[in-house]
């Protein structure tokens, strides 16, 4: 028996995106059979209708409504201070947070050779642009994640702005042990970055 | 930072799908949002055409393109063997095999009281009355997984068509050892159904 067409276009859809295979994708599409009209039309449209709502904005390069987005935008800001990360999801978590008052940048990715990202595929040129412009910018803090790709991008980022202005202040997110975690059971290099990492004890 | 409305609108519908928590969907929203705008329409509209573009055979109930459905209509089939399975992706599924040439009956579901499925729920009744109205019919496959909950509506059909129609023979899919297994690693259950299953060794 051959699917309806309608049926494997759904499927080839759900099959492109990341971690879902064939099996999870028949599923996924299956499922869908039984899901209201009203739904269906919601899911497709929202699809459809991703792109047009959203525009980068052209100073930090975040996802937004608007450009430049409400971060950059917000005079309440400390624009001393930038934040580099790797994707927009970032400034979301950092954000849901609170406690960062400066403004961000997001790369949308990292450095990763071995998938032949390089520093052309992220936005890192329009970085050193930013820093170099304005003069405000004190300190930027590289927020990459601790990963493999992470630290080589934080550690190109480093050197090249270095270079280019000897004064701005750079700084990495502290790396050691995660609230809850237990130290038995913590990797080599997580214990060694907390140790780098120790402060005077503020009781 | 608050998410654009069209990404919300996305995550929320991915939320909605088995298997997909809420940092799977941000995760695959973010992913469309580097996919040309061409792709996200034609995924869109796939997932509104879905049902538009499908059918219920009013026969076998299979989801399909036609009502009756191509193997409903097929001349060639044998009339006389119905296969009860519980989705449509099981006749996919048997038919990708092609030894199988009789019919089917979807039940689109199975008994399952933890869930609050009970026989009113799944195309069973539509079972009965096939068989009784179809005299051709003279063989009725069990072919719903073997699950507990398989196994359930497996029994309950057996006992329900033997009590409405005594002629009709009534058989239940092979259980035993799949291709490729080990008898070492087997669980209980598949060792005693793959005893009970023994047959005559034929070289």
């Amino acid at each position: 028996m051959k699917l309806p067409r309608a049926i494997t276009d759904v499927i080839e859809s759900f099959e492109k995106l990341p971690g879902i295979g064939p099996k999870s994708a028949q599923r996924l599409t299956f499922y869908l059979l039984h899901v209201p009209q009203g739904e269906l039309d919601k899911f497709g449209l929202s699809v459809q209708n991703l792109k047009r709502g959203t525009v980068l904005c052209s100073i930090c390069f975040a996802v937004g409504e608007t450009d430049p987005c409400e971060i950059c935008s917000d005079p309440e800001r400390n624009t001393s201070i930038v934040c580099v990360v790797e994707q927009t999801l970032d400034v979301v978590a950092l954000e849901k947070n609170g406690q960062y008052k400066g403004l961000y940048h997001v790369l949308h990715g990292r450095i990763d050779p071995l998938n032949n990202i390089g520093p052309d595929e992220i936005y890192v040129k329009q970085l050193f642009e930013r820093v170099q412009k304005n003069e405000t910018i004190q300190e930027v803090i590289l927020a990459t994640n601790p990963t493999m790709e992470g630290e080589a991008t934080a550690m190109y980022i480093n050197r090249n702005l270095k270079t280019q202005n000897k004064s701005v202040k750079i700084t990495r997110i502290g790396r050691g042990l995660p609230m809850g975690s237990d130290i038995e059971y913590a990797d080599d290099i997580t214990l060694q970055r907390a140790m780098e990492g120790r402060r005077e004890f503020n009781a």
